[in-house]
């Protein structure tokens, strides 16, 4: 710990992921003051029709 | 909030995702007494072989 | 499955989760065309400041 | 309930997630001293460019 | 990984949870072909008024 | 979305999920391109028997 989940609409480049799990793994355990690699990150990529805010799916939004 | 994650097996039509969004958006909104844009959903498509019940896998069932 | 989880700001009542839960097990079953012994809900309450949006604590706003 | 959720790197064979979907399932119910049809399982198979540990991706260690 | 998130009904002992986190994971290392000390278990303790199957709160079955 | 779930072990204050709050936000809409109203931010607080690594829970080790 800490365990850091996150959900995004997919698109996102690994570019990306990278530079997120970098930056957020620093501050949260600069923050959190605990050991970088303690810190653990998943990525859920989400398909539009998977999500809705609402009640529309993003898909229709 | 209320944040809402629906798991199903694969399989569901991007339909039932847009009726099952918009009701249980609105009925959840009604009982929670809450506002219908502040419910947010996501599904997750669960393949047959990745989910267990009693110890065997849907697929083997 | 389906598996629901809802998580919301705490204070609903039982009767609210009640209702929820007879509702939404009704409503997701016959449009996701599965028997309602097979829906399983889980709730989370969720505190005040352990919730952001915005990059602001639902406690702070 | 029991619930429980196994998140992987992808690769695992569905021979391996037979495995351990029956003997958790039996080792679980046991210990907590439930019968085994109450536990049900979720497997989810992780891309190696969506887990970091340590602020690295894994698809980059 | 792998990371696995038990949620059980509240009432289980440490000593449970214990022996649980011991054997689950020499088991999913096992025929996950992992190390043991990669594998990271959470267990939440549920209430059963926060639980519902077939539409009914457990605190009222 | 973004949507982040953060779990820590049980013990830190308010100012630090602030903080975190409003750092992880700003960061990841930022790196995703997105508007910070969008991310939503969930923190659970675990208790250290609820966690293990390894095979021990956290409280025994």
């Amino acid at each position: 710990m800490p365990l850091i989940q996150i959900s995004m609409v997919e698109g996102r480049t690994v570019e990306q992921k990278r530079e997120i799990a970098r930056v957020v793994t620093r501050e949260v355990a600069r923050i959190a003051n605990t050991k970088e690699e303690k810190v653990k990150i998943y990525f859920t990529d989400i398909k539009p029709e998977n999500t809705a805010s609402g009640g529309k799916l993003k898909s229709d939004s």
